[in-house]
């Protein structure tokens, strides 16, 4: 897909990785040793989901035919452009809602697809603009991409917003609600979701269980909802590492307990030094916290950057002019950043 | 997705797997080595594709742009089927040929993007029905999927009834050649293909490499085409554990020819029990054998499998009436299963 990954510089092996919402701690130890107890014959074995999947749906209070466990979110995203903006039979395309600032994947996946992208244009202070979000939806809208907390903000969304959203829409349509960051946030819309058929929560293996590079995320939805997931899915479509690594990171509480820890007071050494810096920031549900430098930025991301501390640059996102995006992980790296920020713009005033 | 994986039985862990044509010895020990070696920091970051897309070009003698890595050859699939079916602006629905009896994702691939599957039925002899194919062309047609050996029969596609297939496509279709059993072929289509600029070879590491529970593929083609396809591939398709697998496999070409050896001598056994036994078969370039056993189909499947070893029943598909497909892996496991063979159907008679 054609999106904005490659323009994420390139990053040395020593790096302070705290560009991409990774889990900077790694995963559990736990998923490891489970991951190294893993034969030659369980490579070479079509994996068998049964267990993962009864798991999984335990964990989130489902059954597991109302969830589908997918190859990182990403794949749950594209499946649902697959599924919905497929085109009818007038030949004209379907339209997918994003709400600016938004991850790339969901234009990238509906675009993909031949879905008409139509984005709702943040407010000032890139709070969620539900009337906005209202007036863009058509009788030809089919998907809308939610986010919460949202990327790059750290807002959370207000239950009523989201359901408010579904209520608005046509037969037919979908709100995907990704809550790929939910580990980190104050509450999440899992509880609403009986009360809300047209809508399909994404969660993610990626961000606090530390798997992003294993590929395992989760749609959770009503059944009629999953089956037509289901039926793009491909059968195989987690390797045996990614449903071992799920399996065993479930059953270790204690690590994602830990690691929530950390990145809510990683977030909270991120405000105070932003307060000391004279830097604004928006107080984030999510492991990251988004800074606007303003005429700063560039002194910031490449000091930081010379230091050997990767951070996003986010500026070209709608609504964020002169922002980055600071991961919150280990708070021992968030020290790290931190130092580094103060050298850098105490140097240069 | 929604096919036919799901009639496959119940497998326990002891039995012998002669059903899905993986490697029945494993992945090599030197792919084992290279997965155990990954840390739990290589398990959170995203996974970078550099070294294993250049590694993987240059085994298949072409450029990194002439290559998608896939997670798994169903991926490729299913990508070919979003891409080239897709509905244009008429809103009629694109065909897909099928050649039948054919690996079962075909179809599913093609349904769930909303394609049209046209099926061309076997011949009798079950060699490819050429003029069928070509004659099952429409101005429609946007993907013939052909495989080459083919699933079930283990036959291979002559050279120039493969360039024949893709010189009689209308503008804008293409030729997906499955070579997923390429590797044990005495030959495969890689030398024609900058002679056929509409088709794509898919390949996969999941059966002479081992690594079907891994989850790798790879589409070669020229570039346009593969651009076409990375377009609705995900940027983080394969997971670490799938990459890393792939790139120590490339470099074990020790293993590739040790099991490419066991699966030659496992046919030539399975070959001589059928004609001790009277059982009809297909001379095979694949990690299998199609067996017709006709009235004894029954007696055979059902007899192997109460003795753990599992065939898989290919009867229902077109053409293959009282057939059965056995897995030529490692030539003690054939062993084991030619006795049980023999011992069913002497006891029988």
């Amino acid at each position: 897909m054609s999106f904005d990954y490659e323009k994420v510089p390139e990053v040395g092996p020593e790096a302070l990785r705290l560009h991409l919402n990774e889990n900077t701690a790694g995963c559990s130890p736990a998923v490891l040793a489970a991951l190294r107890g893993l034969t030659r014959h369980d490579a070479a074995f079509y994996p068998d989901y049964t267990d993962v999947e009864r798991a999984t749906a335990a964990y989130y209070g489902r059954t597991t035919r109302q969830i589908a466990l997918t190859n990182g979110l990403d794949e749950g995203l594209h499946a649902a452009s697959v599924s919905w903006l497929q085109r009818g039979e007038d030949g004209q395309p379907l339209e997918a809602i994003v709400v600016e600032p938004a991850f790339d994947m969901y234009a990238a996946c509906a675009d993909a697809v031949g879905g008409r992208v139509v984005r709702v244009m943040p407010r000032p202070d890139l709070a969620f603009p539900l009337d906005a979000v209202r007036a863009a939806i058509t009788p030809r809208t089919r998907l809308v991409f939610l986010t919460s907390p949202n990327n790059p903000t750290g807002l959370r969304l207000d239950d009523e917003a989201i359901a408010a959203v579904a209520a608005a829409l046509p037969p037919g349509a979908l709100v995907l609600l990704d809550e790929a960051y939910a580990d980190f946030a104050t509450g999440d819309y899992l509880a609403c979701l009986d009360a809300t058929p047209n809508l399909a929560i994404g969660r993610t293996f990626a961000k606090a269980h530390g798997l992003a590079a294993v590929r395992a995320g989760v749609i959770i939805a009503a059944e009629p909802v999953v089956a037509r997931f289901r039926r793009v899915l491909p059968p195989y479509g987690l390797n045996v590492f990614a449903a071992t690594a799920v399996r065993a990171a479930l059953d270790d509480g204690e690590y994602l307990r830990w690691y929530r820890d950390e990145v809510a007071r990683s977030r909270a050494l991120i405000y105070e030094a932003c307060e000391r810096l004279g830097l604004g920031y928006w107080p984030s549900e999510a492991n990251f916290v988004l800074v606007r430098a303003g005429t700063r930025l560039r002194a910031l991301v490449d000091g930081l950057a010379a230091r050997g501390i990767v951070v996003r640059d986010r500026s070209r996102q709608p609504g964020c002019d002169g922002c980055l995006r600071i991961t919150a992980g280990v708070v021992a790296h968030t020290e790290a950043c931190v130092r580094a920020m103060e050298e850098i713009l105490c140097d240069g005033r």
